[in-house]
Formats: C-alpha cells, structure tokens, sequence
C-alpha cells in the first residue's frame, strides 16, 4: 500500500473518486452527441462514458490521488462498455492516479489467479507477458476463504499491487451476513481477523462509511491496515461518520462516486468543473477531521 | 429454472461443461496458428479461445445441455479476452444450450442492477434495449446481502433468467468463512436459509461436489432447490459424492471443466473428440447415479 499511502500524502487528499458512471448521471447533450454519431448502441454509450471519464480524470489530476472505476458499469455495456474500462485505465495512468479495480472478485484459487492477472498480474502468451487491464489495486471478496486470497497476493507480492478485501460493505443489508455472530463475535471481525494474521503490507480492507462504531473497532484492531471506505455522500456517510479510520494515524481513503459524478445536476455548469467544486469541498471536509 | 430443468431432461444429462479455458489447456498447433497470424498478442489467444470454445460447442451440443463460460478466463486476456466470451455465448445460443455466465458477481444494489444487466438483463440507451452479454443465468456471491440480491432477481422475474448463489463452495478453504458456527450452524446454512424463505424458482444454490455431506444436508433442507456443483474431477468431486443431491427427484447440474477441455491430453486425439468422450462417460456415470 506504499504507492497509495505515498499518493494521498503528495495531494493531501485521502480521496478515491469513483467511476461508477450510469447513463443517467450524463450531461444530456454529451450522450447525445455520440447517438447522434452511432445511433442507440452500446458503441455510442461506451464512447460518452470514455469520453465522460476522461473530463473528470482531467479536472481532478492535481486534487485527487486516486480512482475507483467500477465494472459493473462498464460490464453493463457489453464489449463497448469494457473497451471504455480498459481506455479509461490508461488514461489515467498516463495522468498518475493510483487506480483501483473495483471488481469485488472472488472463486477458487486456480480462477483467482486468472482475475488477478486481468487487473493486477500479467498474462503470459507465449514468451511475452501483458497486463490485460493493468490497474495497481483491486477490491476482492472473501467469501470463498484463503485460497482465494492467495493468488491475488502472489501478484501483488509479484508486481507491487495491492488488494482491498471485502469486510463490512456500506449498504443496509451488509448484515444479513457480515453481523451473524459467530463465538460472540460477527463473521466480519473473524475475516478482519484471518487478514490481520497474514501480516501482508499489500491488503487493505473495505469498511463502509455508514458505519462508524465498526469503523471504531476496526482501526482499533487493525492499527496499520489501510481502509477503504465507501458510501460517503448519497449513500450517507461524512467526514465526521469516517474519522475513526484516520485515528492514531491510520491510513484511509475514502470513496465518492455519485456526489462527485452528478455535481453538475447540483451546481449547474461543466460537469468536470462541477466535479472538481465538489472534490475541493470534500477535500476540505476530510482535511478537518484528520 | 424452468429452463434448465427441461434442458436437462430433454438431453437425459445433468451435466454442464464450464469454459474454463487455459492457454496450456489449447492444443500447441491451435494457439500456434493465431500466434503465426497475429503474433504473441491479447488478439491471438483471444482468436485461440474462441475457436477452443467453439470446437467443445459444436462437440457436445447433443449430449450436453448446458455450459458456464468463466468469465475469470476471458477477463485474463483484457478486452480480446472479453470479445471471446462475447462470441463464444453467441454461438452457444444458437446451438441452444442454457447458458450460466460464471461471474460470482455481488455489490451494493444499485451496482448489482448493472451486472444483472450486463449479464442477465438488459440495457436501456436511449429508447433501446440491448442485452449486453444475454446470458441464462449468472453466479453470485451472497457476502453483500439481501440488497444485493433483489437486483438480480427483479432481472430474473423480467426477462425469465436464473441464479445460483454461492453457498458452500468446492474449494478446501470454503470452511474459512462458509463454515464458521452461528448459533451451531454454519454460516453457508444461513445464507441456505435466507436464500429458502425467498421461495423463488429462479434460485438456486451452488454447493460443491467435494461436500457430499454438505449436499446431503442442504438437499434435505432444500428439497425443491436446483443446486449447481462444481469440483467434480479435477478437483476431486466423482458420480457417487454428487448422488445426494439427487436424492428424492431433486435437481441438480454437475460442472466439469477440466476434464473434459484437457480431454485430449489423457485421450489423444482431437480435442473436441476427446472432449466428447469424456463427457459421454461422465453422462453414463451421472445417468446411474440418479
């Protein structure tokens, strides 16, 4: 997690936008626009989500260290939609962002393997080895226990990535799984657990801004792990909601997608300047409570 | 599951082959010829995986009624990878197999709503509606809860298609968290639960072909449930651990991936040959079982 704690301290900004676009959260006339060129197609919606995320990976280049695109949006539209995940990648790359596949992965060990090659490894064909999607971070489930886990660590070992595994996500019925008590304790704490004994510098954890006397206990129990948190702005958290994860000096990034995505349908004016209104204001809120 | 369970009775085989591919799974002179035509690339193993995975199609479309295609496998190779999962669903649909996108795809809901889409659903640009991948059925993970489930069952109830959530699992650390005791059940015999009281036929549940306890357990708590099992061969699964989940007329489709697309390296010959063989054996083996 070197090169993400590393990104956050240069932008002073503990940040991840992310890149969950839905067609809805578009500037009518950008869609449009590429309709107009390729009719109703899933060619047209990749290109206006390509061209959508690279205004905001342009607007927020010197404010924000790191994205999160999702793909789940991406998959949604077929091949177009993964040509706009694989394109939006590079572009910001080229711009210096730390990028975090937000993949929620998981199977047995021989398939993890071949998911962390396409986000995190490198795929051998032939004598030449390639980075399919070539991010430096992916999200991972942990339902299927540690030899899952394990190749995605091999690459991160490999290459100097990193994972952020699934502990308490931030939507409401997070506990109809992750609350069951198992010895007095709910499953999520034994996951957080198995993950603590692993020692491992590459694996961070996500815990939903939703939620924070688990993000009290957490940090409490895991004093050097870095957290990634969802759910701040639409889904409901705030800066005061996700301050126990910086206590003590702990390491967090915490996510905004939609806040940041449809600033413009708030503010009015260019979406990218918009976006970048509402990353400033964040910025400063999160600055307060570190 | 209507579908399925008249796929399975009208081939008399509750096998579904998984598309699993490795590029040491290929015949050398089949990877060899696109490597000659495009070099070391994405595109070349792409074009391989295709061709693979139309050749196992074409084979087995009158004795097999079902396939998974993993999408792990296709991802590895970036977006090549992903047109050959595109292509290879495509053709499957016109031979007529029911087709189960391996993805063990889970969020929050409103970003589950887009892998349904992407797999099982359709999506909306403009005035049109496109299916993104047009799949039968998915896999999905459960650690996110309920909310991440209505999603993919409003797809279901939509357009007539299928799920199987993860329950117990084939692989050996499954019991890390799917087994973990919850008022003295494990915690997969939760999720069992939660999943029984949805009373939803569009439901059914994986559970490994390496638990022959585990499928005896869930088949008499789940009576009417189609149960999904991998990890037969390869991994250790055979025709008499599978039986339980047959027992008293219960519905059932048994994965087998390795065995039948390495077919050709324990058989020799053609692959797609080899691959039938194998998959004939293993029909009138699971034939005698039921």
């Amino acid at each position: 997690m070197n090169k993400l704690i590393a990104a956050i301290a240069a932008k002073q900004n503990p940040t991840v936008v992310g890149l969950d676009l839905r067609l809805d959260m578009l500037p009518a006339e950008l869609l449009d626009k590429h309709i107009a060129a390729q009719g109703e197609t899933p060619e047209a919606a990749g290109a206006a989500i390509l061209e959508f995320n690279k205004g905001i990976l342009d607007a927020l280049q010197d404010i924000v260290p790191a994205v999160k695109p999702q793909l789940a949006c991406h998959e949604a539209f077929g091949v177009p939609g993964m040509i706009a995940f694989a394109e939006s990648v590079k572009y910001a790359k080229q711009l210096g962002y730390y990028i975090i596949a937000d993949a929620k992965r998981g199977d047995i060990g021989s398939t993890s393997a071949q998911y962390a090659q396409a986000f995190i490894g490198k795929t051998r064909i032939g004598n030449t080895e390639y980075e399919a999607f070539g991010c430096d971070c992916m999200t991972v489930n942990p339902y299927q226990g540690s030899d899952n886990l394990d190749p995605f660590l091999d690459a991160c070992e490999a290459y100097d990535r990193d994972i952020f595994v699934l502990v308490k996500t931030s939507n409401p019925s997070s506990s109809d799984v992750q609350d069951l008590l198992v010895d007095g304790k709910p499953v999520y704490r034994h996951i957080a657990e198995q993950l603590a004994a692993l020692h491992n510098r590459h694996i961070g954890i996500v815990v939903g801004a939703t939620h924070p006397a688990q993000l009290t206990e957490l940090r409490d129990a895991m004093p050097d792990t870095v957290f990634l948190i969802p759910g701040y702005g639409a889904q409901g958290g705030t800066a005061a909601s996700v301050a126990p994860a910086f206590a003590n000096g702990g390491h967090a990034i915490v996510n905004n997608s939609r806040d940041i995505l449809r600033a413009w349908q708030k503010r009015g004016g260019h979406y990218a300047e918009a976006a970048r209104a509402e990353a400033l204001d964040m910025r400063e809120k999160l600055q307060k409570i570190i």
